[in-house]
């Protein structure tokens, strides 16, 4: 372990390797060469040395950089051991092929062995399925009635769930790369099958095209650098695909092209596939798995998460490193802009609204300043708008994770979850879509919660399935009470609070029909 | 370069990883995991431990492994150094990507000053391509005369020459990676550009499908494992793939399948592509370069060369450490069969004939014994014969490289060139194909040359345009005389010898006419 660098025993190098796993590898790579957070390979850090390492991971960057050290999260002699650490040659994580998925998989409740109708009276297309982020669940919340239905052991930190195209089965996927497929159908949905698809994911989406529902399931994961179909109806692991290859612009060789968001096509029997490191996009056919045809889309680096225009046909999808939106056309399966946008966008799924000067856009917020970017997305009706930047309008402030909004609504909702100010990330904006200039008014959506101390993060507005409420999460820490607060989105008031011991941490919300549909 | 293995000086080690690349990655693989030859990771060789490994590639074995010292090749202090070496963990070879390419290439004659027409009277459709496979240079040979036109100087131990559509430019690789594109209107033929698209590289293609002709190029590495598309005017490089990724079978990750045979589909806008250590057969299509669509068919690990049927649907290529021989149908992009043959079979591209028991096959020999295979490929003639192994007929032994016929002719050579018996690595069989159970006759080809000294292995079988005269290349040593040995297809007598200081050890010798319309 001292090969050029400074001096770490084993038990450090271990301790090292793990909570670099926990807490840098989501935007620094496992491999350290950098994505949302800068390289931290020993060309880069044995150069900046000991002393400035251990401070900027004490005290953080204005870049984004988490003050790892005055909030707590970690120890003086941890950011000691980290700053040795990132000196040395990353340690290779292990591989984890079709064997080790296989190990992993378990059919917990057979198909034949399913209910053959829904065995409660609850609208089903109405649940949301919540994830509990440090308790390592999600909960399965009725909509209507705001009642818990089931709270279920998933992966940990639960990542994002999508339901199948059928709307019966939920799937979550962890960051620990472990899928829970849940049967909503049962009285109460439990989890019928789970597998691991490697050892850190973020992505899982089903088979939406007509002929193919239910069908198959894939996820992405982050390491080993993969994706894998699985079959719709089990999760048994049909195939592996590894992304390991060239990056879009220099066409280098990349170690560790992650998948990000995956969704699935509505105009071909396919899933379009983020792979951040190397900027490509593939359109994966699943029609014949055993030939499986791939489309690959060069866009830009450090893809990251994106979701369809109003239309269904135009999938948009932020670069966030480079700044950029790229455009693909999903019927004609090619790229059809690159567009510049604002500081690290970050739009989730974004918001599809009808602007009232530029006609339909889709919107999109940023981590890295307030702006609100709307771009043109009606070639037909508005070409002259069309994959345009056409408004920047402010936010509250940067560290956005989110915005949405609802075809029967005609508000915007844009979080601040990640802003160091506790007025702005406690708070939601909300604007009038036709009256945008009138700019925000914000509600005190933690103060609404009526919670103890904590942190209260609000993120991530979601909206039930009439598009007559939106519901926020109220995040706090693990030991504190959090909560989930429903607001009425005529009146933008107080409509409920969802709280108790067993919402711990929530995060993402996943109305089923909003969800299936790609309604946002 | 202790830890876990003997002592090995720095200098030691550079002459070992030297010596590794020439003579047993093409076999190992430079990462050593195995392919036509066994594996050689550390946790293999440690136990074997360095007295064995001396022994082993001192005297080889029946397996294959050559006898790197009885043979005079390898020294006894080269062979100690080796032994050692291998207990050591590979060292990885460095990549080569877009930056490395690129400065490599070198535009010798811009299109615009090449001629408008061609600039002799010779009939290049009878032009052949000949490797002189020491000397690092092609021979271009006038088919009607037997003159040398051009002696070139290309790559290292020229692999491959192939064609354009248009028949005008001929492409060579060499073993370094190195691509040379003739222009054989030029008087005489001359090269117009180069580029280096890897370490290791094997194989070479243009594209053939109609509305493209002459306008890309594509070449397959062995190191680093990638492909590349070539601008097909000048060789510019367009775009690199890394072919890292999942072994069809057990779908774990494997760190280098290298590019085998290339061949162009002759029914859709495609290059076919032969992944060896991970058995994957792909389908790439050139029509949209930046959006570029790619069809994996799973066939068996391995995957070496092979060639078209008759009809030009099928392609027909040997997994040869597996004994399969897959074939693809191009038009509906997938695998049509795996068929069990012999032991490790070596089709070069293969030879079509009319069997007149079973109808249209395709014929391969082997490197691991005499067996010559007959595949029925003609499934709406004769469905009961089609893609199985309809007939095995014994040729002179093992060792054999190439079969060929041609439709002209009723004559199948096959030849046992690295049979260490020098009565047969010296000779021909030849069978007629209307009376196959009369058994081959066996011509001294190696005699008629009436060389001095030497090995003198007689290797590749390749026919003249009109399909009346046979080619042999009598593959001697670089010091000692070679030859091409021209026999009379009909009467099977000696018709010419090519020989003279400038004929450096002659190995695969290519036909404008028949490798352009794949006549074998």
């Amino acid at each position: 372990m001292t090969a050029g660098g400074p001096v770490l025993s084993a038990a450090e190098f271990g301790v090292a390797t793990e909570l670099f796993f926990q807490r840098c590898a989501g935007c620094h790579g496992v491999l350290r060469k950098g994505a949302t957070g800068k390289p931290l390979t020993p060309d880069v850090t044995r150069e900046k040395g000991t002393e400035y390492l251990k401070a900027l991971i004490t005290y953080g960057s204005p870049a984004g950089m988490p003050n790892w050290g005055t909030s707590g999260d970690l120890t003086p002699e941890q950011i000691d051991i980290m700053a040795r650490f990132l000196q040395q040659e990353p340690p290779a994580p292990p591989e984890f092929g079709m064997p080790e998925i296989e190990a992993s998989w378990k059919l917990i409740v057979a198909p034949e062995d399913r209910p053959d109708s829904p065995q409660h009276d609850r609208d089903i297309e109405n649940f949301m399925a919540v994830t509990l982020r440090d308790a390592g669940q999600i909960a399965i919340i009725d909509g209507d009635t705001k009642e818990v239905v089931s709270i279920l052991p998933t992966g940990y930190a639960v990542h994002i769930s999508r339901p199948s195209a059928s709307g019966r089965y939920m799937f979550t996927i962890g960051r620990d790369a472990k899928i829970d497929m849940v049967d909503m159908w049962m009285d109460p949905p439990a989890i019928v099958a789970e597998i691991k698809i490697g050892l850190e994911a973020r992505s899982v989406e089903t088979s939406k095209y007509k002929g193919y529902e239910d069908k198959y399931a894939i996820a992405g994961a982050y390491w080993p650098p993969q994706y894998v179909i699985m079959d719709g109806d089990t999760l048994e692991p049909l195939k592996v695909v590894s992304t390991r290859g060239m990056t879009v612009d220099t066409q280098e060789y990349h170690p560790e092209p992650r998948v990000a968001a995956i969704v699935a096509s509505h105009e071909h029997p396919e899933f379009i596939v983020n792979v951040k490191e190397t900027g490509h996009i593939l359109l994966v056919d699943y029609s014949d798995i055993d030939n499986l045809t791939v489309t690959d889309i060069g866009a830009a680096r450090f893809l990251h998460d994106g979701g369809w225009d109003r239309t269904k046909r135009y999938f948009m999808t932020a670069a966030n490193q480079s700044d950029k939106i790229a455009v693909v056309d999903s019927r004609d399966r090619k790229l059809v802009a690159l567009i510049d946008v604002t500081k690290t966008p970050h739009p989730g799924r974004g918001a599809n609204i009808i602007d009232p000067e530029f006609g339909p856009v889709w919107v999109t917020s940023a981590l890295g300043n307030a702006n609100i970017s709307f771009i043109g997305t009606d070639p037909e009706g508005h070409p002259e708008n069309a994959w345009k930047n056409v408004r920047t309008i402010d936010g509250m402030g940067g560290g956005s994770l989110f915005v949405k909004s609802h075809p029967n609504s005609t508000n915007l909702w844009v979080d601040a979850t990640l802003n160091p100010d506790e007025s702005l990330s406690q708070s939601i904006a909300v604007f009038d879509i036709n009256n945008l200039d009138a700019g925000f008014v914000k509600l005190p959506i933690a103060e609404w919660a009526e919670l103890g101390e904590g942190p209260k993060r609000i993120v991530q507005p979601e909206y039930n399935k009439a598009g007559d409420e939106v519901w926020f999460s109220v995040w706090s820490g693990k030991e504190q009470e959090s909560a989930i607060v429903v607001v009425d989105d005529k009146t933008r008031e107080l409509k409920a609070v969802i709280k108790g011991p067993e919402i711990v941490t929530p995060t993402g919300k996943f109305n089923v029909f909003n969800t299936l549909h790609d309604i946002y």
